[in-house]
């Protein structure tokens, strides 16, 4: 079936999202025009997905409708900015309408549930490819940028980590370690193809972060962008890394190894000066103490017999990287 | 030559393109910072460009980096907007540093000119893919929106149409009329490969047009789309329409049928009460009057003999049309 370019966008996926009093304009004109709060920033993030890549072609398209919108909104959360608006490039090889619905119904339920508008689009015909830019909100001043964690804060994770990673691996590789059960596998692909953004930590948070990222390209490669950011090193204690009931299973050199480099997770990886860390108890059941920055400049690891390793961080995962 | 996809936005394009105040946090975060202006609603569009469906796989990369941000900026000229921020979302089958190189001065030419800053990116590998994301200020309840066109308003086009169309039908159908020089051919090829987003037009403009879109689809097809916003049809003098030197070599039937027709102009239309037309003498020289606007919701094509005909504009390009 034929259907018009100009109504895709509004035909899946116009009426599906939130509603916002703060779009003046939505889509079907030149621009979205769009209302920004007062005294706040604007935070804007864009992120690609492309067949192959980040998805294998025969994902069930409501599970990438909900990883399209959740990585971006990942973003949002680790800058600590409130979601409010997103736009969608969408580049399809052909217009098929049992895909769209379900693409379109996983986004949308993810954008509901986040009080976030889609407010723009462009849908092409092209190898499949979806790129989302968020826009949220944060007060001034109030953001939780990368470059200020200061020697002496806590480190801290929310979640588990390694999950998506394990799930990748075993797909990639036909990893498929004996102490794992099918259940464990069905929870580990969920975890892959499902990430739950942390925006829910955010307000908890304000206030008490001095620096946060969220964890897409593996623990040590993303928390090594606020060290270097912020001009120092860190301690991790290996025996703090939080691990999911299925990872625990493993051999734990196997299971740290997942934690400290796999990607995919979209948990947020963030530090507390220990002053502000009874302010985090609503979420203490969410996030873990995993080490603490240091002046020194290096990433250090430390296991339980308190033996320490350099790690070189740049080695998480790397679209372009040799 | 290996690459961190990290360092490939900042290395390419962070410090080529305009450096603007309001930017609180550029590249290199989960999200960057901006500061709206008070009183202005933002503007946003977001386009696409694959290869061999938008360009050529042998363009010059420095054309096609000064065209993937243009059809943007036309957009913000459509919409009455002060160009701002930029994002792009780059795709590619690898990392080429002359082709980075090429295309990144062709994009920040272009946006220095206009003072955008690209304040942030995702690169991935796949096939070519380019996404740009641009924002732009309007004051509150200023801008040219496409459903405000009433009766008796005039329509006037910018520049010339067609141009582009005869360009891609030169290279697709290898259509090549006795009338063009090879220099029309090389006018008529930058036309296409370089369009002029239009903001220069945008301050005379204020407060003075109803309704405006720009021309990327083809005059009819755009036009219509202010008509069935605005509830309204228009009556086109085909004798009006502003053809180039090139084209004006063609029979007029060819000409008029390029310039009625085909897209990637990315020239404006707009409508104008005829109490407001002496207000657009400063721009007199870059715009002509091609019709009017109408209360019966009919699109009609006029003669210079009088002789009218309905049209259907539903016939212009588009990506996933029958």
């Amino acid at each position: 079936m034929a259907l018009s370019e100009f109504s895709l966008i509004q035909q899946y996926f116009a009426e599906l999202t939130a509603k916002r009093d703060d779009v003046v304009l939505g889509i079907g004109d030149d621009c979205a025009l769009l209302q920004c709060p007062p005294q706040h920033q604007l935070a804007v993030s864009i992120d690609t997905l492309v067949e192959n890549v980040h998805f294998f072609a025969d994902v069930d398209p409501h599970t990438l409708g909900h990883k399209s919108l959740a990585v971006s909104l990942s973003d949002l959360a680790a800058m600590g900015a409130t979601p409010a608006w997103f736009t969608l490039a969408l580049t399809l090889p052909e217009v098929n309408e049992a895909w769209l619905k379900q693409f379109s119904a996983g986004l949308a339920e993810l954008a509901i549930q986040h009080n976030i508008q889609l407010v723009g689009g462009d849908t092409t015909r092209g190898p499949l490819c979806i790129s989302i830019q968020v826009h949220g909100f944060v007060e001034n001043n109030q953001a939780f940028r990368r470059d200020q964690a200061n020697n002496g804060d806590l480190i801290f994770v929310s979640g588990t980590l390694g999950d998506a990673g394990a799930a990748l691996k075993h797909r990639l590789d036909n990893w498929s370690p004996a102490e794992l059960t099918a259940d464990d596998w069905q929870y580990l692909q969920h975890r892959l193809e499902l990430p739950t953004p942390q925006n829910n930590l955010v307000e908890t948070l304000r206030g008490n972060t001095t620096a946060a990222i969220d964890i897409s390209d593996g623990l040590l490669a993303d928390l090594d962008h606020i060290l270097s950011k912020s001009g120092n090193g860190a301690v991790i204690d290996l025996d703090k890394l939080p691990l999911s009931d299925a990872l625990t299973k493993l051999p734990f050199e196997q299971a740290s190894q997942l934690a400290l480099n796999s990607g995919d997770d979209y948990e947020l990886c963030f530090t507390v000066p220990a002053t502000k860390v009874d302010n985090l108890a609503p979420i203490a059941d969410k996030i873990s103490c995993i080490g603490e920055i240091t002046a020194e400049k290096a990433l250090i690891l430390r296991d339980q017999t308190g033996q320490q390793r350099h790690y070189d961080a740049r080695k998480g995962y790397d679209h372009f990287g040799a």
